[in-house]
């Protein structure tokens, strides 16, 4: 086997999704997903601490993403709607096309309780990563704490009809639009403004 | 010793917070808790499963106080208010005697990972049940869970506000109204209506 191989994390995390979904997180082995990647367990261990991190990869790149578009929102929104904003960004150049394995990935951790900590855990890090680039935007840090956090609640929320949208009729990025607007209306019981 | 000990869980609560405070989580015995509260192991553990479980003592009656709250809320309000007038009264019902104990809790938590997981675990079981209570009044359940959810991390975006609030001047009833207010004005743009 070459020492090179293209994509070689893509592979070992198509195969360990395959395998988490055929026998469950627990029953799986770091060998068995390299086998079934064809690679060696040496390569799995140059990408990933572990089979958990295997479901987490591309948690920090995520985070510097919408940090960025944090920054690059148009100035005219409230916080929240600029979390929001970038989160749409991230659906369209990021997760569109990314569905079936994100429902994968949905699947797996609901059925494990550790990887659900560990969810929350990320969840937890990147709204304080996001609350951050609000205060660099001028927000008040408690406002933006709020907004960061309740961004992430709408975010989960989407992700998960996203997921679960077996039509496929609707993008990701629609979804948080919509949940943006159902969030408001949830709020102050008027119906939102419409974009 | 006699066997029946008034109050025993709140002295054992009250001992074992000291205790995690003035040598940390990780370096306190239940030995050492029963021994600070006057009272035997055996009595500890009628009350709590393990020395982590002090900190959670009273979630579950928590749980049913809101969810019971959210059944008696006023019929027009929209569905986030509804839990953060069940908050509200949870503030001036519960917590309101309670804030010393509140702060050091949240401090001993602030301290230690695990203790983390457990926090971000008992708001997610008390999501799931407020989520449940919305739909018993007609809500959507997709929209309860996102008022649910949202109604979390304004609970304890409020609690810490109050927690920290050292001059003690404003009810945690107040905050959450304010806080309430606040996710208007980021989620809206527009300054919230007033109540």
């Amino acid at each position: 086997m070459s020492r090179w191989e293209p994509n070689a994390s893509g592979r070992l995390q198509k195969a360990a999704l395959e395998l988490y979904a055929e026998r469950g997180f627990e029953n799986t082995t770091v060998a068995e997903i390299a086998e079934r990647a064809g690679l060696t367990e040496r390569t799995f261990f140059r990408y990933f601490a572990d089979k958990r991190e295997v479901l987490f990869y591309g948690s920090g790149a995520l985070t510097e993403f919408l940090v960025r578009k944090v920054g690059e929102a148009p100035a005219s929104l409230p916080a929240l709607q600029v979390i929001a904003w970038a989160l749409a960004s991230a659906g369209t150049e990021i997760f569109e096309e990314r569905r079936e394995f994100s429902r994968r990935r949905q699947s797996v951790i609901a059925a494990n309780l550790e990887l659900q900590e560990r969810e929350l855990v990320k969840f937890a890090t990147l709204a304080s990563g996001l609350a951050h680039a609000l205060d660099e935007r001028g927000v008040v840090p408690a406002t933006a704490s709020l907004a960061a956090e309740t961004a992430m609640v709408l975010f989960k929320f989407a992700f998960e009809r996203w997921t679960k949208d077996v039509s496929g009729a609707r993008t990701l990025a629609e979804i948080i639009r919509e949940s943006v607007n159902e969030l408001e209306s949830v709020t102050t019981g008027r119906p939102a403004a419409g974009d």
